[in-house]
């Protein structure tokens, strides 16, 4: 284990600035801000683009198939965060999976409640397919937030009829609004990032009133029957942490095939660090095996 | 997925002798009658050895590396089940990675109750560490009663303050003797080889009227503070794999490193039906995998 690099990433982290539970405007631009010196592979070419209307990032590494992509959905408790705060990580994944990345921009709460992000999400994956890629060769992939709605998107997509993609890996995910996991409690003090009460704020601003129990606010309580194979990667230093465990036994109700990796010490989304943090680096390496070898 | 092949499998299950609840001399020839056709590896030797004062089946494969060891504990509800009825998942767990594997032959109950079983299995493990193998190149592995078994000896080794192995991996672990996860009702309707209501028979054996909340029992109840890396895997047409999740969640309170892989529709430990099963010859390489990587 990186044991410097963790210590000096969660000194950072708990020093820093990121209380996600501020106001608006100015979380976002803090947000946009810690993410922004974050490295992109040489290799990898970066491009703004649109999936149907929805604008986005694309990360593409050199000598990537062309006949693949992975979707990917940003973080930020659906009121922060953008495809460019994402983008070290989107590209990194992109490098090891060795196929385009893209990164949408679905619109944030409070302006735009649930259901926005899951419609936007859901017409990202479907301008996608209208792109003609085979859905075998079409894979899902989010942090935090992002792993919640890469989730619903999933569900979404199912219950419209679509052909779903191979896979789908997400990072930390936030799947529980109700926010009623033993981990927001018993890994208060161990998380340096995260607080619940932060996430609570968030959760209101994006249910807008909506019950948090909604399954596609948040999918651990939604049927996953028919889901594709899921990664869920999660550290043990994360108040989210039970929402890891919760979604892979929700997939496992529904039969469908789930790889569970807890990875102990890791902070929230770790795999953003992959830059200097081996733990990081490792766990999107495991994620690209993951869904490359899903695909057709 | 082998669908035909895993079709046949549950066929037989479902209508083969496999309830494990009946008369204990029966289904103990029962259990080795059912496992005696189960091809070995060509290239791996099987030979009786003892580890201290337990007597245990080697498996070595050609050109296996001589300082390494995974020590395997075999399923068969604590009051079932032998070396030689589990010698088929351990020659071929021991192939693929490329180790000997050595199959313990712990007491078994009613005529042994808990905690003669982890005691057993805590003196195998010490013999394994008399022999001079450095405790990073050893690995403990088990399925179903075995899984549960393997990590209550690991959490003996841990209060004893012996030297823990590199790694874990446990297949359809029983960790919950309550019998009381979701998926005992649940799956029950899935499982083409277990029923509660045997394994109530089984586990009223091995506790001889002590609590099922028992850590050393049951070790969903543990705490798992210490513990290596832990591989476990189920399949979701099991009536265990609540066991599974919640042992999964266990260790990750615990701030413990742990992979939970879920199969789709496997029926309870199917890594033993490798030699004509695809998903089974798949689970058993990533055990493999998993455990080599860890490996000094």
């Amino acid at each position: 284990m990186s044991s410097e690099q963790l210590e000096q990433l969660k000194k950072n982290l708990r020093e820093g600035p990121l209380d996600i539970g501020g106001p608006v405007a100015e979380t976002r631009r803090m947000f946009e801000a810690i993410h922004a010196d974050l490295p992109v592979p040489d290799d990898v070419r970066l491009s703004e683009t649109r999936l149907g209307a929805v604008p986005a990032l694309a990360a593409e590494p050199a000598g990537a198939a062309r006949d693949a992509a992975i979707l990917y959905l940003h973080g930020g408790a659906y009121v922060v965060g953008s495809s460019r705060s994402a983008r070290a990580v989107v590209a990194a994944l992109a490098a090891q999976a060795g196929c385009r990345a893209v990164a949408a921009d679905y619109r944030l709460a409070p302006e735009h409640p649930f259901p926005a992000a899951v419609g936007d999400a859901l017409a990202a994956y479907r301008a996608l397919l209208d792109q003609g890629i085979d859905p075998g060769r079409l894979a899902l992939a989010g942090d935090s937030a992002g792993g919640g709605l890469a989730i619903a998107t999933l569900v979404a997509a199912r219950d419209e009829g679509l052909p779903l993609p191979a896979a789908a890996a997400v990072f930390s995910p936030w799947a529980d609004l109700t926010l009623s996991a033993g981990s927001l409690i018993s890994k208060a003090g161990a998380d340096p990032a995260l607080t619940a009460r932060s996430l609570s704020t968030r959760a209101a601003d994006y249910l807008g009133g909506q019950d948090p129990r909604t399954p596609l606010a948040s999918p651990v309580f939604a049927d996953l029957t028919g889901l594709p194979p899921l990664l869920i990667q999660a550290g043990t230093a994360e108040i989210l942490l039970d929402d890891a465990v919760g979604l892979a036994a929700a997939a496992a109700r529904a039969d469908v095939d789930v790889d569970l990796q807890i990875r102990a010490e890791m902070p929230h989304v770790w795999q953003t660090f992959a830059a200097f943090l081996d733990e990081g680096r490792q766990a999107l390496s495991a994620a690209a095996a993951f869904l490359a070898s899903r695909f057709d």
